[in-house]
């Protein structure tokens, strides 16, 4: 069950009709999971900002870092250039190189690319190492393609993709995803995030101080704070952005991470990638006119898309802890899932629910 | 009365003896508050890092840009050298040059410094031209000379010097503090913040949404959304961190502006100052030895310290608010206090108050 | 004498008409020059980006800081928002809040901005104290007034404005300018540079050694390096470049100084402002439409515009040592001017006159 | 013949003792060369910082973004932790990821690391794809391996390792190296620099225009533009440098660039990774204690050591040109070598030969 759907309903603005990333037109989202045997618990998420050929019509786009302990690859050439010319791929710390090579050889291979000798691939990751054997690599070339090929507008949640080993709170995390729309009186744009959810801290759900009252949040004993986590946040919108706004937009998201309890420790590398899918504003690998036009929301107008960003975060990671379940993995451990039955009393205490 | 003595106790971590950014050995804080006829409704805060002479002894320091929409003096110095040399001065926004005019003159005619040439500022400021003439810059020099001498260590919250006529979450802002203290199993150390609150969102408190309670949040009505805001932060430490972690702690004070509703608008310019009081790592001005020797603490040991900055920022957020009465100025404007009749139900509705 | 009349002519692209700043169409220079007593060599340089309410319609604009240890004001909010909003001031370090003051003033001032209570005043400075009483603060808001009133297309270069009283490379430095016309086939565009030279190194005239020749570089004697110098760099564009790729062009402009023998040393404060005066993209402070519509040049398309500024920097540093003359001021000390009797024999000698 | 064996002597300090990189203690550098049929010309080039387990004993380091259009990986960690804990590997646009792999693998064996999970490899690349099969991507994990196997303190130039089919200023270009050592006045340390040169502009060799009177340089006819280049460099120090003066020293080495005529164009990514080997200064990987012991250099005295940096940026990029061999490639294609029977007329004429 997703959060809303407990009547869980963070901030003040409506969710897109999936409260999905793929509300917003033209993304896609495909996952490649790997449960195999008693060790490997990882796997492949694959965002699309739009149908065509990235490479000859990349998206503007930006990068924020909240917390830089991570491998994320392909942000200097983002925040140089401004924009996105491959599929946005997640996956686990150790196979980022998999993930930078299906790109390579996914955009090398497509049509109109023949001539391409540069590939910014975009390869986010979280540690997955406690429930998955992530020292033995297992994520293929072929589990990133399928996860390309396999993207549609449904987007699994929890222990699916990449999300499939990570640890949110304590607690079973996965993927997550939300969006917000918003009303024609402030531009009417959707908003949507997907998060790779794999951080500590102290949960908080709507406001409501879960991990408190479970007596679960980092430090409590020292225990809960040993993974090597990460948080990685994608924000895609039909909002005409350029790449300035677009960094401002990513920095936003980190708010939502902060309003569910998230703390940003050190070891949790937090990425936020935020791309715009507004077709018109497309960069073209080949230059055919001197001049691009280009049309973007003025900065007085982002405040109401800010908002959205941050709204739609926070809902996004309580989805993946909504959707993720008890997971056993490497050297038989166990992360249990969000304990519902704990949880809803407590949410019901706290006003969160029937409010 | 404070929020703390309301029942309010956002977070896990204890706070330090008074609760307030002077629980960090030798910080103080000293406001110059201007209420003079109809339309003067502004002031100074000043905080000094210590108590000899700064500009000889410079202190560790960092800055983070939640949002880069305001006129903060001195960051890049502050960037480049890591460190600060004079007290951090806060006022209104069209009263910047006078506090760095006020801070140059203070540094030249302290003893020692007769031969300085040079001086980096650090004045931050927010709008307060709702309820105050601020086209009138009212802050005279003497006002920053006076909050620089009258400094202590009993800090004044609310309505007060720089917030004087601040405005948050549609409601009186102003100055408020607050402090975590860590066990000494997490290091000991002691965070404390200052803020001066001018910015709108969301307002929640500890979790429960007040402002959505009220319905007074932004876009309700577009009407709420016109101020242009700013918040200020100032994070103090006895850790001793070097200007990286000072500067990836500073980044954490913004989650906790987060957490109370923030949502970093456009308009509001959000700037976090962090420095390190700890003795042994002052930067002399002038250089005895070709090394400095310093001592730090790791990144892995940061953590804790990074919860402490969230926690005491969101506290220091509510006290401002808490403290803040009900103002008339500019134009006959008046702005209300935060409705404490309104507003404690809805915290015992939501459990904040007695949970 | 200019530096190219005397042959010098550092590049290959031609320059502009007048070789100047103002050779992008709108772009004005005034200087306010003082030169009082014995003590006082100091003054105010002002940069227009263009005729009209600036305020009310901001330039696309960029900071890239080549080294910190300096007070630029105003950087956080051009790097935030992507425009300027005022002319550009330069002076003294300690005349910065003078500088400021005078900026919102006149901004307050003007028709249209009555209602206006934020402005982000630019205003650089490099320090000029060895040659000027800087402690005494002598730069008076009149004295910027002057400078923004008489801006126009002809710019003064040597001991003028806010070159008065600085020293570049050990000889008598201050203002220059130069500019770059690139051919039709490259975009036509024209980069324009104005500098207040102020810092040491190893002087080299378009490659030629003079600093090793007339052994007078940093280090020689650790004399020389006592100044506690900065460089601001001011570029001007007519090509449509947006924040972006406005922020890589400042960037290439710290390659200029570089190539004049600029070391970037601790205490230079060297900072690059550039903005482009393209009509259409400016910003509009009253929004009238949802969307801002402009055109802009693709990033394919930068790297002769990044030349021009490169090699227009150049020559506009080398313009402020052959355009001033010796100054002797505060305390009786002199700074001779660079002696073109050795220089020119010297520039023979490594082919870079009649090459 | 290497560029000081030719009398060319860019800078007035005093080169190492075998001016390179290796000449700051513990540094070492490897290459794997690959030549193989008619379109295989490309290879690996490994830095070592130190010869224990850097895993465990991680080296103070910063990166610098001179132009980010470039896929240089694991920078956003070291900005954030302030330090480096892998070999820095060269390579090909392409086989980054091999690269990344390569050291994972290794990293994940060494002994002392059974337990490590996550590792933060730092590669980085420019583009041979002209002369190279770049699309086939020929660099194997045992090629990387061999690499930092092959270690030692001898530095081949030209065309091996990662340089072997790079082209500079039109030319063959490849691996250089140099370095600087200050006198025991200006702290007595070693600056040491390697570059992989695939960049274009308008070459001066110690200031003489060598692409002007050759004719031969960036937009003379728009043919020679066209490569996708970057210019990787890097820079060790043994001075007790803290991240943050490491950031600075990597922003003075693309002076260094700026002064044989590259000018950061926009296809050119150019990254320079810059690290201290102090001994005490290392981070352990297993904190022992609460707090780390370090010394550094104050900021004051810096200056020297940037001087260090651009000169041996310079030179090293003079000895990757001279070292290099004409080289005949993928699809026939043949990149000529700097014709030294031309350019040495040259330098005589402009006095850098002979000065």
């Amino acid at each position: 069950t997703r959060a809303r759907d407990l009547g869980i309903k963070p901030g003040v603005l409506a969710p897109g009709k999936q409260n999905s990333i793929t509300d917003v037109l033209g993304v896609k989202v495909g996952h490649t999971t790997l449960v195999k045997g008693d060790s490997i618990r990882t796997g492949v998420t694959a965002i699309i900002p739009h149908n065509g050929n990235i490479f000859q019509e990349k998206v503007p786009a930006a990068v924020f870092i909240g917390n830089g302990f991570g491998k994320l690859t392909g942000s200097t050439q983002i925040e140089e250039l401004g924009n996105i010319e491959t599929p946005i791929i997640l996956t686990n710390t150790l196979n980022v190189a998999t993930g930078i090579n299906a790109v390579i050889k996914y955009s090398l291979k497509q049509q109109g690319n023949e001539e391409v000798r540069s590939i910014n691939a975009i390869v986010g990751e979280t540690n997955d190492g406690y429930l998955n054997d992530i020292r033995g690599q297992h994520v293929q070339i072929d589990d990133v393609n399928s996860a390309i090929e396999n993207a549609d507008l449904e987007v699994e949640e929890g222990n699916v993709g990449a999300g499939t080993g990570t640890i949110c709170f304590g607690f079973k995390g996965g993927i997550g995803t939300s969006s917000r729309k918003l009303p024609e009186s402030l531009g009417g744009y959707t908003i949507g995030v997907l998060v790779q959810t794999n951080f500590g801290g102290n949960l908080q759900i709507d406001g409501a101080p879960v991990g408190e009252e479970l007596q679960q949040f980092s430090f409590r004993d020292r225990i809960l704070d040993s993974a090597d986590g990460s948080c990685m946040i994608v924000v895609a919108t039909d909002a005409p952005l350029d790449s300035r706004n677009l960094k401002r937009l990513a920095k936003r998201a980190v708010l939502g991470l902060g309003k569910t309890g998230g703390i940003a420790s050190n070891g949790s590398g937090d990425y936020v990638i935020a791309f715009s899918t507004y077709e018109s504003n497309r960069i073209p690998y080949k230059i055919e006119s001197n001049l691009l036009q280009m049309e973007v929301v003025p900065n007085d107008l982002m405040s109401p898309i800010f908002m959205g960003a941050i709204e739609a975060t926070e809902e996004a990671i309580l989805n993946s802890l909504f959707m993720a379940e008890t997971m056993t993995g490497y050297k038989g451990r166990t992360i249990k899932a969000l304990p519902k039955d704990q949880v809803l009393p407590i949410l019901k205490k706290y006003g969160v629910i029937n409010k």
